[in-house]
């Protein structure tokens, strides 16, 4: 069980968020990392108001930073790519195989999931307005081919890359994660196979539990039921 | 001039694009940073038609992809961090010097280059469509967010992390430029100063110019012109 209390890692995460975005914040992909690979970690909760000098750990004002003693820093896919670089465990030694996943990791944050980051706004975040309603099967359809693209990729194979795990795939299934509001992974049986079989691991399980956990634990509570 | 036709190293890139996005093609930023660190290249040119195992390369039907008979890697930012690690001319050996440059590749491509894509796309690619217009001032307003941040954590610096010029300003530059058609960059003067000191660059310069060079190589005649 990694999350203690005196462990050399710190990561900073939410206190609490909408149930929307429970299982989607971006704490999840380090915690999953660091089970993985078997790290300790202690977590520095943060409410809806920062620090007042939070901007200088994490410039975006969002959630995690990390830190060990030897390095500070932010963007969550860079912070698995250090925890990769740990071990052979999530990122092989070979330069092919070792590029191939860091390929994969830039790939997921930045060739797939600001599509879906944009579906989610137009279906969860916007669907009120004007411009979200127009725009919608727009922001689907690309989603879409997305999709498609990493369908066709993937084919048969396991992983990404044919039988590891890498950090590539961790951020993948994370990225996935951010259309479970829509039915568009299942229009792609292999791809809801493949964030199937990385949500079955037994160290996403134990980060998503203890995500939620916390969640959980600082649930508000409605107005005057504490009267 | 690191344009040779007998390289080891192969990227791909567009035999021609239309003259918005002349300057703005991903194979710039290979480019640029085998200028920094003088490796030689040649380049594989595409056209509107791709190969037919083209996916197989680049599953996203992108450019560039790179290889060098060490390994074979698609996804523009990855592979400006495999050229990075090849010295320390872009990219620091000591931990925290080169996870915090990592972490800045990162956060240009996936904490800022959405923003101002989506910002690209409501006024040129999708301009004249009603949503677009209705959504205009609101993507407007989150690049201009995504600026503030940029701005505020720049503050006087020369460079993201200070004296040194490394991978994640090399990608930030060239995520500031997809916002020439827009005078958003101006509105930071610190901002402003720090594209102009990337782009300044002599290596820039040449990436520049011999990724134009193509293109005007390659203009496409006007129908009958040939006639």
């Amino acid at each position: 069980m990694p999350v203690t209390t005196d462990a050399a890692i710190e990561i900073t995460a939410f206190r609490w968020v909408p149930e929307f975005a429970q299982g989607l914040v971006r704490d999840l992909r380090l915690r999953w990392a660091m089970e993985e690979v078997g790290l300790d970690y202690r977590v520095r909760l943060l409410g809806p108001e920062r620090p007042t000098d939070y901007l200088l750990e994490q410039p975006f004002d969002q959630v995690p930073c990390f830190s060990d003693g030897i390095v500070k820093i932010f963007e969550s896919a860079a912070i698995v790519q250090y925890i990769g670089e740990k071990s052979d465990v999530l990122l092989p030694r070979d330069p092919q195989g070792r590029f191939r996943a860091i390929q994969w990791s830039y790939a997921a944050v930045n060739s797939v999931e600001p599509a879906f980051n944009n579906l989610f706004a137009v279906t969860v975040f916007y669907a009120d307005q004007e411009w979200a309603k127009l725009r919608r099967q727009g922001a689907e359809d690309f989603a879409r081919l997305k999709l498609k693209r990493v369908s066709e990729w993937l084919g048969d194979k396991t992983w990404l890359e044919g039988e590891r795990f890498t950090i590539g795939d961790l951020l993948m299934v994370t990225v996935l994660r951010n259309l479970k509001h829509t039915g568009l992974v299942a229009e792609f049986p292999n791809v809801a196979a493949y964030q199937k079989r990385g949500e079955a691991r037994p160290a996403f399980q134990r980060a998503l539990a203890d995500q939620l956990a916390v969640f959980a634990a600082n649930q508000p509570q409605p107005e005057g039921a504490a009267a």
